[in-house]
């Protein structure tokens, strides 16, 4: 048995998010079809570093996969492209240790939500439009606060089936980048939605709904109520992996 | 009788191009549709720079209408933009002179052509997907051909109604910007599809299918078979207006 990773991008705006489910398309469906088709109808089942919600992009994403002899990973990755649909890029293919798994061992995870503040067609599915003029320094004191290893449960979707939910944040922070607010956060693991709310609240901070220092009260509080609502999938992007 | 210019900028994927035409969706008749919305129903015509074709973009496209009383152009670009799809925006609202007219007085005309050679699901809409190697340098000397007042009937759709084919174009070249191969033509007019066979016939000249010299003949022979296949619409924008 040989290990792979396959690091891969995705437009996510036509999957039901990155894991199969039933009666809705996902990113590893799609993948494990394509692979099936290559392989003489092999059933492949491959083993992602996360789940991605509905919706939500992926600029660099890692999967791995076993098979029972070695491949030429060249030539599968250009083949798995044309096969593949647009949305979905292998970037690269190549051996590890067949110990090493694509979720247990990522270390680091990176985010990145975008929001552009002047209506602009071609931004549209990667990039949320929000008019409102906004106070970036006010959310980048509040993220501050966001540093460390914290109990993120006011930011996690409710009945989520996670027991644990401390997380540890080592990046968070907003600015622009051309025409676009960025705001990227690292962590070792993120619950479900929690970027997402963490964005939403962090926007009430920018328009003077919250102060700064009440992240740390909504994080105390453990309740997905205390903090705002989440912001729409669109401009979510999964942007890094640390190994 | 006051006229007005708006500049827009829309994503040519959902539309049937910028013409009204029936059974089918167009750029014109969904600003139309909005303009009647917000002055209580009054039907309004709009005159457009020119057509674009089915999925063709629009960076920078202006239209003129006529208004019976002075309106508030900040206002009236704010609501526009709230009303219309997310496809569509409105840049600009100014008056002008009566007689000025978006598509008599617009001089020259400027498109570009987007293509990237590594597969990438975020450009899938905006640019053409070509992994072949290509010379780019042989593109750009048979694309100096093009310069200068020249019969494109070798480049336009054939049984267009058109019947003068001459178009005087003053800038063409290629060249690399990011990761993407850009095209752009300047020209006072251009016939329909003629950016698209123009691209295609370049194209087979960076292939080595065609010599760079064949460019002047293909043109000398006035038949749309004489030139190579056109490109498809994704990649195309129509990038901007002089007036």
């Amino acid at each position: 048995m040989r290990r792979y990773f396959f690091k891969i991008s995705f437009k996510g705006t036509d999957f039901h998010g990155w894991q199969t489910q039933p009666n809705a398309t996902s990113v590893q469906e799609t993948i494990e079809t394509c692979l099936a088709q290559l392989f003489s109808n092999t059933t492949f089942s491959i083993v992602g570093c996360g789940r991605t919600d509905t919706g939500v992009h992926a600029k660099n994403y890692f999967f791995h996969v076993d098979f029972l002899d070695s491949i030429d990973e060249g030539n599968l990755k250009n083949t798995l492209n044309k096969v593949l649909p647009k949305s979905i890029v292998v970037l690269d293919v190549f051996q590890v240790d067949s110990a090493l798994h694509a979720r247990f061992n990522a270390k680091l995870r990176t985010y990145r939500y975008f929001i552009h503040q002047e209506k602009e067609p071609f931004l549209s599915e990667f990039s949320w439009f929000m008019r409102k003029p906004i106070d970036l320094n006010r959310m980048n004191e509040a993220a501050q606060y966001l540093i460390g290893k914290h109990d993120f449960a006011s930011f996690a979707k409710s009945h989520s089936d996670v027991t644990n939910t401390f997380c540890e944040v080592s990046f968070a922070e907003w600015k622009f980048e051309g025409s676009q607010l960025v705001f990227e956060i690292r962590a070792n693991r993120f619950l479900r939605n929690m970027v997402r709310a963490i964005v939403g609240t962090l926007l009430e901070v920018g328009y003077k709904k919250l102060s700064p220092d009440s992240i740390p009260e909504i994080m105390l509080l453990k309740s997905r109520q205390a903090a705002a609502l989440s912001v729409p999938a669109e401009g979510l992007f999964l942007w890094e992996i640390t190994y």
